[in-house]
């Protein structure tokens, strides 16, 4: 058994609206599993090797719910386009180059080594489609450390000859052969369904996708609802669907039906949703499936603003993304601050009734919100996973006395995450 | 005469829609003001001293129209509230603490070490009421080595006891005292008027600070419509006036007017400006005014979106404010990527005749837009100050060939000031 405890400020969300704060406090952890938080150290646990972090603060890892590895190269570049011009000028150049295995690892080493670094404890990740390069990118992050969903894009229309796969039983057809062949190869890195979004799948592709979800019980990722343009495109495409979700849900791609015939228990998680309808809600939250909230995204690419007070109040789960490269950054730090400040932004220009994000609110969202995705992770609670970063804030020189909850506050508006990571534990282990 | 030369990779704004790049170029500075930009170094400069800065990126320094020193303390904390309240429970009690001096010099060092190490090189700067604080945060920015404009706050009204003015003639009566006693004592550092905002003022302070203009020829400083409830207190405050920027007008603290008896050679800067109408924006057009836009104060005081694409097509002035610390950081290359995305988000949610803003745009706003408000400032021309960030983004590692167009968005979009400022000229004097 591989235990030890740590000493510090230790702050999680004990509710969607409170950050507790446990100033000089211990955490334990048993083999990556958090044994709860103790003011005095209990006898027990007295012979452990304890990481006195003085007076850092401690917060449960941060779970970044959709990130583009490709498209890193490229973060906080030509973003002056909306969303289908950036794929054909940005996005779709770009990922044809890792057909070519020299360029892909250098770029994913690029890539991986900047998600280590960052306040990312946990991620779901994009690749291209093209299978070996995806694999490249396993065996990068697995080294890592780092605990991640990696998804091999399937599409088979709407995108360049050489990029887009030649067809729906090509792609189908890869996609078996990559699971194949990472099977049972890592032991932090985790395959995952990844239609790239409607209008790049036919619907052979999304009937054979449902196959390789049943064959493998995986969980999903795509996007969804994020540009007007888009949707009227999956409008004109699928004549027969309800909305754009509806276009998952009836190949089985959209969380769980409470009465399908097959219970999946990988999960599913839908980028953006920024004009989901109320019968589209209503679906992702009967189906269980998890909202990644990318809002700086949804600013670069001029999508608009996804009604997270709505959804939140209709109980569905909500996990932030950064969406790199719509996103500019892989902070989380940033992208909690982002998500409240457009909800400001929502609430003044759009619906009076959308109370604002609190700071309360977006750190639940980034820690459990998002962690639920892989499990009992975001918490410093027993049974859950110990995932942790130790915040060092002394670089933030300040003449008046500060609470806990003010120094990390502080902190993430700051992006503290760019200085001031001085550990950062997954499931146990030190990795940075 | 102090003389030099730099080499580097060159980039300013050659107009408002283009950022031109000089590759391996040479600038001349001869005491403090720019000579021109160089492929090859005329044989007349062959003799000064050259700084060679390699692969570097060389730009303007970048002015800060609007920041509140005080205010820096709480950067980044209790957030989650509106202007007035806001103004109530952060701003008020923590600016009351400046008439201690031992707190304000505790204070002021900090915020004066900040903004000396950030990419701002000259700033328009709010402190409190209190004059000899005002006079050490001087004492401490002329340390510097900033080029800044910094105003004792006047309040005679809506503010605690204590904090506010005790009345109108005292208010001047200090102002007089602070003008006369810092006079000659700086060669970097100014003084500007600084009426808080219209609800902190009465008719009878205004007309006083209209003699202090008068009698010193002061440039000055305010906030302009930035929230609805505070518009709403200023239409019920003051009757008579046809709109909130009517209100400094008709005490000669809104620029010059054309008609005016005086003509002021100080200028003037209205922070925020989100709810101007077509009447008062005509106004700050036709006096002159410059508008210093602060997206993420507006963001994060749920404001709104400052109509900038508008005041643009008017041929008004806009320049950029951190507006610390209802901005929750002094990062003005932050202050540009907000102001793209939250245009984006005008045009998507408010207006769809206003075309977002462009980098170029806003790197326009941050380098020329606001230099302006310092004279000749913002761009590598022969008779412009030499005001230069050299900018190291090696930490920026990518796979693929950039243009030194693609390496600034990207350094910018990243926060790269907060990493990358190697070298920061202010009229010609290297000061980090």
């Amino acid at each position: 058994m591989n235990a030890f405890s740590v000493k510090g400020n230790v702050l999680y969300s004990t509710s969607m609206d409170k950050i507790s704060a446990f100033p000089h406090h211990y955490l334990v952890c048993e083999d990556g599993i958090c044994q709860g938080i103790f003011e005095k150290l209990p006898e027990k646990y007295k012979e452990l090797i304890l990481y006195d972090y003085g007076n850092r603060l401690i917060i449960p890892g941060l779970t970044d719910l959709h990130i583009h590895a490709p498209q890193f190269a490229f973060r906080g570049m030509g973003m002056d386009l909306e969303l289908l011009d950036w794929l054909d000028q940005q996005a779709f150049p770009e990922e044809a180059k890792y057909e070519e295995e020299a360029y892909a690892r250098k770029a994913y080493t690029i890539f991986a080594d900047a998600l280590k670094k960052s306040a990312t404890t946990r991620a779901v990740i994009f690749a291209t489609r093209h299978e070996k390069a995806t694999e490249l990118l396993m065996d990068l992050l697995e080294d890592t450390g780092l605990i991640t969903y990696v998804g091999k894009i399937n599409m088979d229309q709407s995108a360049p000859e050489g990029l887009k796969e030649p067809s729906a039983a090509d792609s189908a057809f890869r996609t078996f052969g990559w699971m194949n062949h990472i099977s049972g190869k890592y032991r932090y890195t985790r395959p995952i369904l990844t239609p790239r979004f409607i209008p790049s799948c036919s619907r052979e592709l999304l009937e054979e996708l449902r196959q390789v979800r049943m064959t493998y019980d995986l969980p999903v990722q795509s996007h969804l609802s994020e540009n007007p343009e888009e949707i009227e495109l999956v409008k004109n495409m699928f004549p027969e669907a309800k909305f754009y979700g509806d276009c998952y849900d009836r190949y089985d791609l959209f969380g769980n039906r409470p009465d399908g015939e097959f219970k999946f228990t990988g999960r599913t998680v839908m980028a953006h949703c920024v004009y989901s309808t109320d019968e589209e809600a209503e679906l992702i939250r009967r189906n269980g499936v998890i909202v990644a909230h990318c809002p700086a995204s949804n600013m670069n690419l001029s999508s608009g603003i996804a009604p997270i007070r709505k959804y939140l109040d209709m109980g569905i789960r909500v996990g932030l993304g950064s969406d790199v490269a719509g996103g500019q950054t892989e902070s989380m730090f940033r992208a909690m601050t982002d998500a409240i400040q457009v909800s400001k932004m929502y609430w003044r220009l759009v619906d009076k009734k959308a109370k604002p994000l609190t700071f309360e609110e977006a750190f639940y969202m980034a820690t459990v919100g998002g962690g639920w995705f892989f499990g009992n992770v975001g918490r410093f609670e027993e049974g859950y996973a110990f995932d942790a970063l130790v915040l060092n804030d002394e670089r933030l020189a300040h003449p008046q006395q500060l609470s806990l909850n003010q120094r990390l506050e502080r902190f993430v508006y700051l992006g503290g995450d760019l200085f001031g990571i001085e550990a950062k534990y997954v499931a146990g282990r030190n990795i940075v």
